[in-house]
């Protein structure tokens, strides 16, 4: 099978876990591919340059820019992240389904340049719990935390132009729910001409 | 979780096995239950009344329909098929996903009026197989077979306004996929309002 891969849009409120879902879907689900990002941000203890994140300056970031390297990018609590543009399409034409993890803003404009993908936000089972996992986290301090649900004001207005929820309450389940999303897109009638191909080759002359 | 349960038509075209596949799912996966059809056809050999269908003659299915209690009814090679409303309202209304298996006049219906309900049409992996399929079963003359092949003819237009395909190459890996289409469906943000109003009432007095 040669077919096209599926772009998918992975977003969620900081802490709704959606970087371990996706990681945890590519490793252990075939025919799916992590789109890694370029951020301006700092590194979190234990995230690894390549495999996280490329972690450039802003100066390169720019650059990325003004060559139209990135599928997208966004200005998010004082930081740019981006989503370089080559593996993602060469992803896609290997059959891949690539998940790009982005925020609300990104997420949009993806959808805007590739009305064919599809829009998932990651929940935890509620907000209370959302922020006891954030405050949970030991790297951010009050001031981010702060920021962060300043953000989610901002954001979760936008929260129905996507397309699922998939709830994490547990991330094998949530993988899980994610696969079955994205298989549930392959499978719709309009990403899958070939079949309708077949009918009316056999029956176009039966009439 | 008293959450309604979904609506879902399956058809295909005869020898597709869409039967089989449906009964497998509701067998083998939880949260499903099977309308069973009324019909005015004569049983197949092994099929079983009140399980595969109820048998009516057609003066008494013309007294459903007249009593408003059949969901949709349909006219198909000479025989009227139709679904009883109760079982169907009553499985919903438990949280139960209700799985339809109709033909495509009877399916489009069902979407007029009951724009929720998912739509998904089981095929076999190509004309070639379910043609094959279809002669090999011992109970269909030559005839049955052409009568089946002109239906298809007339039905095949309609295919695209199915949401899914389901792929029949064995039955276990088909109930697979009906499976997650369902989930799928049930994880859209439209059908979980309940995730924004918890948002909205957490974010909506941070502003």
């Amino acid at each position: 099978m040669s077919k096209r891969g599926l772009l998918i849009v992975v977003s969620g409120f900081s802490g709704a876990g959606k970087s371990t879902v996706t990681k945890y879907l590519v490793k252990n689900y075939p025919g799916y591919a992590l789109s890694i990002s370029a951020t301006t941000r700092d590194p979190r203890p234990g995230e690894v340059e390549g495999k996280d994140y490329f972690y450039v300056t802003k100066e390169h970031f720019r650059e990325m820019i003004a060559s139209d390297s990135l599928m997208e990018y966004a200005e998010y609590t004082d930081n740019y992240y981006g989503t370089p543009k080559a593996f993602v399409e060469e992803q896609l034409a290997k059959g891949n389904n690539v998940i790009l993890e982005i925020e609300v803003q990104g997420a949009f404009i993806i959808k805007d340049k590739y009305p064919d993908a599809v829009l998932v936000f990651v929940t935890a089972p509620s907000m209370e719990t959302l922020i006891k996992r954030l405050r949970d986290r030991k790297t951010e301090t009050e001031e981010k935390i702060q920021k962060r649900i300043a953000q989610m004001s901002r954001e979760y207005r936008y929260i129905p132009r996507y397309e699922y929820y998939v709830l994490n309450d547990e991330v094998e389940k949530a993988a899980e729910r994610l696969d079955a999303v994205i298989r549930s897109e392959s499978y719709r009638t309009e990403r899958c001409p070939e079949i309708l191909e077949d009918i009316e080759k056999y029956l176009g002359g039966t009439k």
